[in-house]
This record gives structure tokens, sequence and C-alpha cells, in this order.
């Protein structure tokens, strides 16, 4: 699989250094692996700290800005980041009001965060940590005990960022972050299989002709393999699958912020008609959609295919969604 | 290979019927295959219009908005719209301060967008045209007599957009666009072959382990293929080549706009990491960058690669990138 990288050890460095290039208004430290927005301490306001491996691009280092993340730890491909990467971002963001930690639910990046709130508390800095675990595909995982963490990231990184960005303080940032998550379910589809740089190949075997339903970031397997099928049909199971989850949890009125999200390698074009159609079963469903967003944001390196992420999102989670964004991949109304 | 459609036969509307649904902002005639910012003819504005053959999405219709396009008229994929959608789109947006149509020098785009201009003349509008022809790799291709048009359009677009906004009337817009079309160079790269949803498999045949240096939007040839180059190396080639060209014309100094353009299937984390590259090359060549966007915004499909462009931008054309956007694909600063 030819990729456009120097080697599959400098990929995580070789980004920082261009994000570094692109973006003179956050603070990248290549070698510490921190992404800082510019003056996070100051401002008194709640920091946020989230963090992964690599390979899921723009999250999270494209959400660092105005109104979204205060820094983000990328580890390397695929690997969580450690604990260390987590302490100084702690440190690094912390203005006395103290840090909430975004993590998605895979083992290692739950020890590692844990471990370092533990540490950061330790110098002092408070830390609270919302768990997000969207992903209704599957119970237990590859990497994973219970639900995975996907799409709903964003929405928790946007809601929670812009209360944060209000000065709410840090038990109020948290428990909204902890509710963006509840109301959330995401599902997503393979088409194809992805690539990580250090195995040049592809990572699992998904035969042309065939599709992964409910597959993880990773490529975790998911429901069922099933023969090709066509976006209007694949966009029944998955919006079915995440409203029928949902429903058993939030109250089933009200709107949702909907993510129809990329994969990496499937086309704008392909994701724009998929939107139209998961639309379509919304409707059919009853489901008003307040916001969307479509376009690549929680993606895994090159595979193709889409996920779905539905957020029941109240009057306050709309207006922070609405509240203005600055950051490499999202940015509106300021 | 696997594809997120429907069917070839209904992609581009089933995108636009997605668009619809996504940017209520915007007026989407789905059946006439039209895009078309709200308000299009208020405000004594020129009107901007563009299009082009699908599967570059976000261009065009995702640079449809205030400070940019007035209107897009995408055609089938990699096939040039008909002059009928682009003397609708004319009709649609012109106040009576006149239209500028941006087209990409392709031999279908250019003979519909001429046959359009004079209908719309008859009609009593308007209409300057700059034709966008910005990539170094070839002279003549598959499609086009000439250079072909790539990345430069969406410099053009934007710079002159936002003169556009400010009031400018039409002669004054047009000389600008040609004049950031004369001073802009592209370069572009395949690590894999596109798939049309007609073909639904490659157009064109590229082993893994060799690249096509020079590579045409539509999967055109391009300068030479070799073995599969290092991100350093591929970045040294390409921006060697840009240069070469831009100091045959433009003065060689200067600050330059850069865009690291994705086609389609290459994730972020390398397009940054290929960006660092760039940047180093550039100031090698004692090239200073002004403004730098990394990301997927004049793709190919599924086409893993990228390309970059640099436009040697002078003072006015750096204030008039700057200003607000606020468009599906591009927005910042309102």
């Amino acid at each position: 699989m030819n990729m456009l990288i120097n080697s599959a050890e400098t990929v995580v460095a070789d980004a920082l250094r261009g994000m570094a290039a692109a973006h003179p208004e956050l603070d990248v430290d290549v070698e510490r692996r921190l992404v800082v927005r510019r003056g996070a301490r100051e401002g008194g306001r709640v920091g946020l700290v989230s963090g992964g491996g690599s390979g899921h691009e723009p999250l999270h280092a494209g959400f660092v800005g105005y109104g979204m993340l205060s820094a983000a730890c990328p580890g390397e491909v695929f690997t969580s980041p450690v604990p260390d990467q987590m302490t100084r971002a702690a440190a690094a963001v912390n203005g006395g009001q103290g840090v909430l930690f975004v993590v998605k639910n895979y083992t290692g990046d739950v020890l590692n965060f844990d471990m370092a709130a533990e540490l950061a508390g330790e110098d002092g800095i408070r830390v609270e940590r919302v768990l997000v675990n969207d992903d209704v595909a599957v119970t237990d995982s590859l990497y994973t005990a219970g639900r995975r963490g996907t799409g709903a990231t964003l929405f928790v990184e946007k809601i929670a960022g812009a209360a944060a960005e209000e000065g709410a303080p840090l038990e109020r940032v948290a428990e909204l972050a902890r509710r963006v998550n509840d109301s959330s379910r995401s599902f997503g589809v393979a088409l194809s299989a992805c690539s990580t740089p250090a195995k040049g190949s592809p990572t699992f075997d998904l035969p042309d002709g065939e599709l992964e339903l409910g597959v993880g970031i990773h490529g975790e397997p998911g429901r069922e393999r099933r023969a090709m099928m066509a976006s209007r049909e694949i966009a029944d199971f998955a919006v079915c699958a995440v409203l029928d989850d949902l429903e058993q949890v939030a109250p089933a009125d009200g709107p949702v912020l909907a993510l129809v999200n990329g994969m990496g390698a499937t086309p704008l074009l392909e994701l724009y008609g998929f939107h139209a159609e998961v639309v379509r079963v919304l409707a059919a469903r009853g489901v008003p959609v307040a916001r969307t967003l479509v376009g690549n944001y929680v993606t895994s390196l090159d595979m193709a295919g889409c996920s779905v992420t539905l957020c029941r999102a109240d009057d306050e989670m709309l207006r922070l969604w609405d509240a203005p964004v600055e950051t490499p991949a999202l940015r509106w109304g300021r």
C-alpha cells in the first residue's frame, strides 16, 4: 500500500511538524507530542484535554483552539498516548480552574488517562474525566471493555469546549460532557480495510464486494459481514441501529445533532449522497434534524466507509453547538 | 471497488439531495443541477459561477456562499456540466453587475462555458470568463489543450469572491481572478488510481509500489512514473516543479499562498507530514509562506495522493484571502 510518508517511525512526528508549520496559532511540541492552544492557561477557563492514538485526524489535534479543546495528546498510530503527555497537557492548560479529560473508551486510553489524572491531582490540578462510549455496534471489542468511543467525541469536545469558553466551572463542564455522551450514539460501516504505516498493508481482511456493519475506528469487527449494500440500505441499517439504542435511554422527542462521518477514503460526493439517505430514514422515524455535519472528522486512516452519530440535543447543547469555534478542522461564527 | 452509492446513475443527484439537507443556507436544485447561494442576486454584487465534472468535492459546490462562489454547476462525474446549467446559474446570480465564469481548462468545460457565456450575453447578462490553467506537469493532456486547471481554482474562487463581496465591478473581479491564476502553479502526484462509479474499478493502472508524478485530477498521465518515493522526495520533486515554473513568470520575491491538497484517500495525518516537507523545500529555496491550507479541497474521488499549489500573492490578494468566507468547505473570520 503506497503511503505519503517518510517512514513508519516518523509518521506522527512528521505530521506534528506539519501542524506546527500550518497552524502558528497552536503551540506544537513535536518531541513531547503535545498540541496546545496558545494562551490556554489564560482567561480563567477550565482546560479541556483529549488524546488517543493517531490515525483518526482531524480528531483530536484538529479540534484544538478557541471554543473547543485546550490541548491534544497524539499517540502513535492506533496506540494510546502515555500518561506523561497527558500530565504535561494538564499542566500546560490549567489556569487554576481545573482540567477535563475527554477519553474515548479504549482500554489503553482509559488506563493512561486515569494514571495521568492521579499524577496531575498530586500536582494540585483538579481533574475530571468523561468517558466517551457511543458506539452501539458491539459491547466489548478488540481494545475495549464496554462500548467503543467514536463520533460522539466531536460532540463532547465541541459542546463542553463552548461551555468552558463561556467560563463554566469544572463540575458543570464535566456534567455537560457526560450528558452529551449519554445522549449520543454511533454506528460505523467499513467498505474497505485500513492500512497502518507500521504494517504497510490492510490490517484486516475485507474482500471487495463485502462490507463490515458496525466496524470500529481501528477496524475492530462489528456486528456482521454482508454482501455489499446500496447506500440507502446502509443508511437504513446504521440509523435504525443508532435510533433503536438511543430511544432506550433519552426521551424520544426533540431534535438531533447529526454527524455523517467519512472513515477516510470515501469521497465527499458519496458522503453527501449517504447523508440524503440518513435524512430520509430520520424523517421516516419522525426524528427532526437540528444541525448537521458531513465530512471526514473521526477517521480510520485510509479506510473506506462511514459512520453516523446522533445526539439527542437539548436547547443548551444546541446553543453551545452553535457557539463560535476556531480550530484547524472546525470553525464558524466568530 | 465498494462504493457508498445507490447506483452510478444517481450519484450526483443523491449528493445534491444530501447537500440540500445539510446546507439550508444554499438553494440546491437537484433536477437542474444547480447550487446557488441564497440571495445571490441581491446586494449589488458581481456573480461568481463555476462548475465542472463532479468527483472533485468539495470543489465547486462546497465553495458556494458568502465571500466565494455565487453558484456552482456540477456535471456528471468527471464530465462537464452542460451550457444550460451555466446560463441558468448566470441568470440566478446576476443582480445587474454581471457574472464571472471561473473555468478549469478542460476542453468540455471551456466549450460549454463559452457557449453559455454567449447565450447569457444574448439574454443581456454581461459575462466575463477566467480560465484556470495552473498545472505545470504537462502541456496538453487527455482532456485539455494547454495546461490543466487544478488547485489554483480554489485561490481564484476565494480571492475573486472576496472582491465581489466587497462590491468590486466585473472588470476588476475578472482582472483579479486572472492575476491570481497567472500567479499560481500546481503539481499533483498519484499514489493510487481512482475509481469512477460508472466503471466501478480503477480508471487507470497504477501498480502498488509505483507513483505517477504530475498526475491530473482525473488520473490523466503526468510526467513520469517511478518506484514509490518517500514523502520528502515527493515534496522535493513537486515543489521544485512548481517553483521552477513560477519563477519564469512572476517576480521571484514575496510570499506564497500554499495549498497542500489531498486527492481523496490520503489520510490527513500523511498530508500534514507532507506539508512539513513542502515547507522545508520552500525554506531551502528562500520562499516565505504567508498562508497555508492543508486538506482535501480539489479531490479525485478515492485517489490516494496529493498536490501542491503555490500562489505568489501580493498584498491585495492576501487581504482578500483573509477576508471572511462562509461556505460548506471553507469558512473563517466572520
